[in-house]
């Protein structure tokens, strides 16, 4: 497994390393420039947040981000005077346990390289630079074989690093100030990869040249990639003649939504977009109504684009309100293009994520989020890649095979992520969010709803279950290598509807909390919906539309995707979902663990 | 300012240390052996964690620990046999927002090192020992001289390593393995400083003697305290004969409670406490009924302690449940004895803190909880401690001078710490404990709670105290040296009773939101009692008992214990209260800034 990225878009290569790692696809290299820089991507989603969390690091983004709790409409009312109109709540109440922040990209990558060189043996390498591809189709067939070589230069720290990072600007008092300028790599800037590679090649100073062959390549560099280009794939839609101005600085303004995030749209002067971040800053995204110098073949000229000329532009749209700086952290602008790619994938061997593959608006905070989003849907593998496919493939087999009985778990959906609701650890009485049990540590999970067990069919079922999940020749042990742990494969998860004191963990099958010889029961694997003592009633079954006299039974993939809802004893179709893309390993029993969450 | 710690008791120092730092006291030197052992002191209360969650780490423990959520009595029923009797919460709900967890008493040195690395320049030094030690009456009077002084010798490697530390056991199964032995420093263990001392002075190779002036010291050193020793100063108390063993393991049990805190009571073998801990540990308190081991003299004969004899213990206790484990992580035994000293310093120069001045029963959870207290209530100095004495004298100083009107704030009691509930920040609607506000760094705060902003009487208290307290006269700027800003030694938050729309941040006084030439506003020092999207509401008037209509106002310590209550507009009284012991400064308007949370 190979990634090839640019240093303009550094982010979903790490995202691709990490997740690379997890699906166990054998990593052999990851190319990127992580250089640090201010600005760029910022604003995280909720669901983001979730994938974060899944890797362990969506604390150090909470406590350092800045969040945005609501959104404020500006608008001119019938004199032209720019009002308040309208406020929102920024992230829907409900929809999930975190709601939208803004934390500046940098510490992000660093939250990614921290998590890969805690759990993962990757390394992540900078200044290096694909200069030749080529893929064997004749290869492309056997997933044994590696169809792809890419010759890599390393290049010298003065060419990795690039020309343009900071400029003098004047104060408004008329004293100078160095800030980070952004333009050299907004999309108003020509690209540079080919002029890096011709440069790299001529220089003596270069480092090193190595040859890699790879079964599989994930090409995360960014709009202008190169990896694209290779497999002569295009970008198709448009970009509008707008140019808008970024400005990261710590505001002086008498506007009283600043510290929101605001849509504000002036009577004839343009709109700007406030995004409150950490540390004091906010970002400002200003419309410049300067569509004349654009040059006649769509890219703009870029020489008269300034910070003053930006914030001119702000303090007339933002008019009676007054806004100025002495602080400008970085600053940039671009022309809004939205392009999607003719082809996502060359024979399922080399993929293209994030900018390569898709461009957005950056106001609609789609560029990060989707692109992380891209490298994970990667991680839904699982076992052997042969005979799985990718996730796609997955959700296709499950479609012909089985059969889910949705009406079961009403506000369940296949094919999204699974909600999360907290829920009581039967053992010790500690709430968890469901979703805090589902780690991306690869596994499949299969979380039993056998309703309330003072039920006695409910505890006959669950029983049955047991034994059969239990049982030598259960599915699970079929597909789980020898050497391995019962559940490193298919975790089973239960979630019994109450009451918590009326049930005890050992009246449950072993199936449910294996034990190990030294390691004892498994306390970690069997939650309750109930009241907790400090942290309210997660009401799981309510809100999971699951009945708690009748229960149900829920497969959820590594990356906490749904795929199937059915009965709490149709082992048979569980057998059968996993039939479709499971490998049957040697007979020898796994071996049984205790997970600490 | 010097500290003196024993290696038995390391955890009092660093806080002692990290305080030191806060409360501008010089410090000089900082001694302890930091060794991380396994076991020691690992409950930590409510209140403790509030205390770290101020000093900006309380995730990290909240994150690693086990949560400890409920309590379950064990009883012999009639007859005989053991049955849960009854269960309670384990942290009363609704006293704060965190609860009693159990963590590694390592880790949490650890957090207080990282903490202190981060925010200060002292050095932490280990295998430091004290060997003589005198004290100058005739300086004591006189808080900028030097009364103290200490010769100090800093022991080799060899040394500074205990002697015992690990030691073979023979599992069930008969096979050997190695597990950490804690009696070498339990209280069964003799008192070996002296012996220490004398070694090191003999001892070529030990590497530095130096001799230290300082102007205040604190013996954290453990129960066996040389500082107290040479303070010629007692502990006052009993020991029982009663003999505790401890194991921590990761138990092979039936017991259903396991992973509860329980308390097991038998009818005629002894008792059990399980204290369920991080990483599937449990420890267990098993007491021992050999007491016909016991010495005349009251300590323990220590050599027939095995950790074979311990579960031997816990499992005629636990009859009819088995019990067992192939993992032990470490053990000890100890004699209760609770004590507490004749006097807690000499001059207010030399203070004692944790088990050099008051010992406990391990299992109340005392020992680390309150020593760490013990050091952080020495925070509670502001400004220069000539005028000030500590945090009794500036109480006794409140008590003279003003008089609070508790029935303004009927759920706020003066000399605890304030109570925390949910409020919104003003601008930008980000839910926050108000706990959160109040960070452990060496400010005073006056908090006013103005009530309803849309009773116009409200927003004129508001304006007028907004005007006092701003005006180039008042105390702030009288106290606050002229180099500093304005909110650096007494911030004022303001948290208004809603509704958080019909308030807007700029019409209040400059004074509860200063500006700043380069920073603009300062957004985070006014809060709403009001309903969040995603946290539900706080009601924090309802929960403080202060009616809305009307206001009060709270002046709250550095460590977050209320000083005094009073009117919204109580300038003069809040004059009077800092006047009790605060210094006036030159006459310099101090900077205002934005203070980022």
């Amino acid at each position: 497994m190979m990634t090839i990225s640019m240093r303009s878009k550094t982010l979903a290569k790490a995202t691709s390393a990490y997740s690379a790692g997890l699906s166990y696809i054998d990593p052999k290299t990851v190319l990127t420039e992580l250089q640090i820089f201010n600005g760029q991507a910022d604003g995280l989603q909720c669901r983001t947040l979730e994938i974060f969390d899944s890797f362990d690091f969506a604390h150090r983004v909470w406590r350092e981000s800045n969040h945005m709790l609501e959104i404020w409409f500006w608008n001119p009312d019938k004199d032209g005077i720019l009002r308040r109109s309208d406020r929102i709540a920024d992230t829907i109440p409900g929809i999930s346990r975190f709601q939208q922040v803004v934390l500046h990209q940098g510490r992000i990558e660093r939250f990614f390289l921290d998590s890969i060189k805690e759990h993962s043996d990757i390394t992540v390498e900078r200044g290096v630079l694909p200069t030749t591809f080529e893929f064997d189709e004749a290869k492309a067939a056997d997933f044994e074989d590696y169809p792809i070589t890419v010759t890599l230069r390393t290049l010298s720290e003065e060419e990795a690093t690039p020309a343009q990072r900071q400029q003098h600007h004047r104060r408004a008092d008329g004293t100078q100030s160095v800030i980070n300028d952004g333009l050299f790599r907004s999309n108003l800037a020509a690209d540079d990869t080919d002029d890096l590679i011709r440069v790299a090649k001529a220089n003596n100073n270069a480092s090193s040249v190595e040859t890699v062959k790879a079964k599989f390549m994930v090409g995360c560099d960014g709009a202008h990639s190169w990896v694209r280009r290779q497999l002569g794939f295009k970008l198709e839609g448009d970009s509008t003649d707008y140019i808008w101005g970024v400005l990261d600085i710590v505001p002086i303004t008498d506007f009283p939504d600043i510290r929101h995030r605001c849509a504000i749209h002036s009577a004839n002067a343009g709109s700007v977009m406030v995004i409150p971040r950490e540390n004091k800053l906010v970002r400002l995204y200003i419309q410049l109504q300067v569509t004349e110098h654009a040059q006649s073949g769509g890219k703009a000229d870029r020489s008269w684009i300034t910070p003053e000329v930006i914030l001119q532009s702000a303090q007339r749209i933002m008019h009676p309100y007054k806004i100025n700086y002495t602080y400008c952290d970085w600053w940039t602008a671009y022309q809004i293009g939205q392009r999607v790619g003719d082809h996502f994938s060359l024979r399922e061997r080399v993929f293209l994520a994030g900018d390569a593959v898709h461009t957005h608006s950056p106001k609609a905070g789609q560029g990060m989020n989707v692109s992380m989003q891209d490298s994970i849907i990667i991680v839904a593998k699982e076992g052997d890649s042969v005979e799985q496919g990718d996730g796609t493939e997955v959700a296709a087999n499950l479609q012909r095979r089985v059969v889910s009985k949705t009406h079961l778990a009403t506000k369940i959906d296949i094919g999204k992520r699974m909600p999360s609701f907290k829920v009581l650890n039967q053992s010790d009485a500690r709430p968890w969010h469901l979703q805090e049990l589902l780690k991306s540590n690869g596994r499949w999970r299969i979380i039993v709803f056998p309703g309330q067990l003072t039920q006695p069919q409910n505890m006959q079922r669950i029983q049955k279950l047991g034994d059969q999940l239990g049982s030598q020749d259960s599915f699970i042990r079929q597909y789980t290598p020898s050497d391995q742990l019962i559940d490193s494969l298919i975790e089973v998860l239960t979630v019994h509807a109450g009451p918590r004191t009326g049930v005890e963990l050992l009246d449950l099958p072993e199936a449910f909390h294996p034990f190990d010889e030294e390691m004892g029961w498994d306390y970690w694997k069997v939650f309750v919906d109930d009241q907790s003592y400090h942290e309210g009633y997660g009401q799981a079954y309510f809100n999971y539309g699951i009945d708690p006299i009748h229960g149900a039974a829920v497969i959820v993939r590594p990356d906490q995707y749904v795929s199937w809802v059915g009965e709490v004893d149709d082992y048979e179709d569980m057998a059968r979902f996993f039939s479709g893309f499971m490998r049957v390993q040697d007979s020898s029993k796994p071996k049984s663990r205790v997970v600490k969450l």
